[in-house]
C-alpha cells in the first residue's frame, strides 16, 4: 500500500481520519487508530485523536511522505506516498 | 496516454471514476473498470468499486504516479503521469 | 512563454480552454484551437473540443509538463511549464 | 524575500495582484506594478493589468518559479519561490 | 516535528496562524508568536501579525520549505516540511 490518505474537518486540530476498512492493520495499529462506523454509513473508518501534523510526523518515521494536500468541501485531505523498496 | 485522471465524490471510499470514453482500453481492463453512461449525459465514463487509494496502488504497478490532487465542488480529482520510455 | 494554463468546467470532459488572447499562436494552432469571444466578455479565449487529458498528452509532446492543478469555483485549472532551452 | 504570491479573481485574465505593502520595491518596479489601497481596506496592495500567465513568465526571468497554485473562494493564488544564492 | 502548517483567512495579509498547542515552543518563540484561545474553542493556537509571505521567509531560514498550499472554505493553508538531519 504505497499510497495513504489522512483527512480532517476544516480545523488543523484532531481528530484525524487515517484509514478505510482496507487499510494496513499494522500501520493503523502503529498510529493507535480505532476502527469506527459512523451512524448511517455502511463502511468503517480509522480515526486518531492526534492533529494531522502529529500524524504526518509519525508517518514520516515509517517512510510515508506528503505528496500533496487539498481542500474539498469542509475537509482537508493529505495524499502520502511510500517508496516501495 | 502519459496523463490519467481518477476522481471520487467527496468521501475517500469508492466508487472511483477512472476514465473517459477515449481512455486506453488495456488500462481500463487492467483495473476491471466498467463503461457506463449516466442518465442525461451524452458521454460515457469508466468506473470501479474500489476506493481511490486502491486504484492508485494498482496504477503505480504499471507506472503511473500521482502528480497532484485537488478538490473542485464535491469532487476529489487526482492527476497521474507515466514517464514515456 | 514557459507557463501555460488549461481549464475546464468541473467535468473532466471537453471543451477545454487552452489560451488567452496573448497566447502563442503556434501552440494554439498545434492544438487546433479556435479563438472565441464569449457574450458579455471584452476579451477572447482559445478553446478545443478535446478533454483536458488529451490536451495534456499533446502538450507533453512539445515540452509542457503539469506543475500543479487546482479547483476554483466550478473550474479545474492546470498550470503547465516548459523548460527554456 | 524568497517567497512571492500572485493572485487573480477566478478568471485567468488580469488584473493580477502581485504584492503587499512589504513587497520588494525592486520586484514591484520590474513588474510595472502600481500600489493601491482598496476602499475599506487598511492595507495597500500592488497590481498589474497583465494576466497571471504573463506575470509568471516575467518572474521566471528573475528567478522565481511556481511551487504550487490553489483556489480559495473565488480567488486563484500562485506561490512562487526563488532559491537564495 | 518535520511538518508544520501555517494558515490565514482568505486574504494574503496577516494575522497568520502558525501553530497548535503541541507546536515546538522554540519555533513559536523564533516567530514571535503569541498563544491564544479563541472564544468557544477548547484548544489554543499560536498567531503572529505578519502576513504569511513573511512567515514563510522566516521559516525558510530555519530549514522549513513549502511542500504544498491549498484553500479550504475561506482559509488558505501551507504545508511545510523540514528535512531531518
Amino acid at each position: 500500500m504505497p499510497y495513504m490518505f489522512i483527512s480532517t474537518q476544516i480545523r488543523l486540530n484532531g481528530p484525524t481520519n487515517v484509514g478505510d476498512e482496507y487499510s494496513d492493520p499494522a500501520v493503523m495499529n502503529y498510529l493507535g487508530a480505532r476502527k469506527t462506523t459512523m451512524l448511517g454509513n455502511n463502511f468503517s473508518e480509522y480515526h486518531v485523536d492526534d492533529p494531522p501534523r502529529m500524524v504526518l510526523d509519525k508517518l514520516e518515521k515509517i517512510g510515508f511522505r506528503v505528496l500533496t494536500m487539498t481542500g474539498v468541501g469542509q475537509t482537508l485531505v493529505w495524499c502520502l506516498h511510500k517508496e516501495i523498496e
